[in-house]
């Protein structure tokens, strides 16, 4: 038996997230359905790095499988991209130590939210980029920013219908970058909170386009109360970049 | 009773193309809709440059129809983008003059094919680009486009079954451009046959990956004959780019 680690990108936009569920349409779903088929009939769990939600991308999604068969890599990749939906596409398989996880070896993730400040939005990218109408304050937004770096309770970052109870996290890197009209957030950190990012975005929306200080930003953190934070931005803005490992 | 000229958008993704058809998601019907609604049930008719094909994009598609309402164009604009759907998007309007025809008056169009040359597609690209495999042979596509470049009957590149009887047509620029992973065929002429620039991009593609010599773009063009062209290159590498107007 061998464990494979793959890294795969989807389209969140036609998927009702990433965990298999009865009667939709998932990420998890497609891939056990073409590892069962690869294995002619036999159910092969798969274990990604995190579930996504619905309407949710990945550009560099982890899962891992164990499979018996002695397929080479090469034949995997092609085999793998041939049999999935256009909209999921494996980039990278390797095999890994059999010990390693997708889920509970994570050490940094990578979330990117993109958002589009063209005054009309492009037909092409509707379901890739939420769009702002105002021209957002980018330098309060990075003011902002210092504040959620480091280490922190994330409770007001956290939805209220978690179960989890240790809220502290370790945000690594949180910066905006601008590429003609788009305007992402590039948030990097030891692990996320359910709809963390999300909240973040939408915090960050509403300081950049004055409805809150970047002043505030410390306090709501403090605060640690979901209802001091802003919206929870819309999911299709949200991209799973990339995952690492403990080494 | 005012003529207004339109600049649109749109992605062929969600459409059996420009074209109303009967129990079809397309184009026209979906402006016909709005309009229809905006004049309390009159219909208004709607007329394009030309029609597109089903999963054809466009990003620079004229339109124009006729209304008896006073509304300022800043209204029009944000009223259409409100009403439409979000995969069809208003970039411009304007009063036209009362004589000006979106089709008829029409003095050049450009086209944009695009292809991608990844090794792996990206799932976010997948309706947008056609895939490439092997890498093509840019130089030689560029030399067959010099044939192609000029007046010529276009009997070759033009579907069996239309009913046009003149098939002469001139292309003015035939370029072929690289950004990163994507190629893209550019073409601009005073006019094009049904399916013209998908069996140039088909015939253009067998020449890059030395499935036919760049030297026998002449004798296709001078053959006048469909058969003697390349496959016709899929929908959804196409778009609509421009359209210009005797002045």
């Amino acid at each position: 038996m061998k464990r494979l680690k793959a890294k795969i990108a989807y389209d969140g936009s036609g998927f009702a997230g990433y965990q298999v569920q009865p009667e939709s349409r998932t990420v998890q779903a497609e891939l056990m359905k073409v590892l069962k088929n690869i294995h002619k009939g036999e159910t092969i769990q798969v274990v990604a790095s995190g579930r996504t939600d619905s309407k949710v991308h990945a550009t560099g999604q982890v899962i891992h499988f164990d499979t018996p068969l002695s397929i080479p890599m090469s034949g995997w990749l092609k085999a793998l991209n041939v049999l999935l939906p256009e909209d999921i596409r494996v980039f990278e398989i390797e095999e890994a130590d059999p010990a390693f996880h997708a889920r509970y070896h994570t050490a940094r993730k990578t979330y990117r939210y993109k958002w589009d400040r063209s005054s009309i939005i492009s037909p092409f990218t509707r379901n890739y980029m939420v769009h702002v109408k105002q021209k957002p304050n980018i330098e309060a937004m990075r003011k902002a920013a210092e504040a959620v770096l480091g280490t922190h309770d994330f409770s007001s970052f956290c939805a209220a219908n978690t179960a989890v109870v240790d809220k502290v996290r370790t945000v690594r890197r949180l910066e905006f970058e601008e590429h003609g009209e788009e305007l992402h957030m590039v948030i990097e950190g030891t692990g996320f909170l359910y709809n963390m990012v999300r909240i973040i975005a939408g915090t960050m929306m509403e300081i950049g386009t004055g409805r809150r200080k970047a002043s505030e930003m410390a306090g709501i953190i403090a605060g640690a109360d979901r209802s001091l934070a802003g919206k929870t931005a819309a999911a299709h803005g949200l991209y799973l970049e990339n995952v690492e490992y403990e080494s």
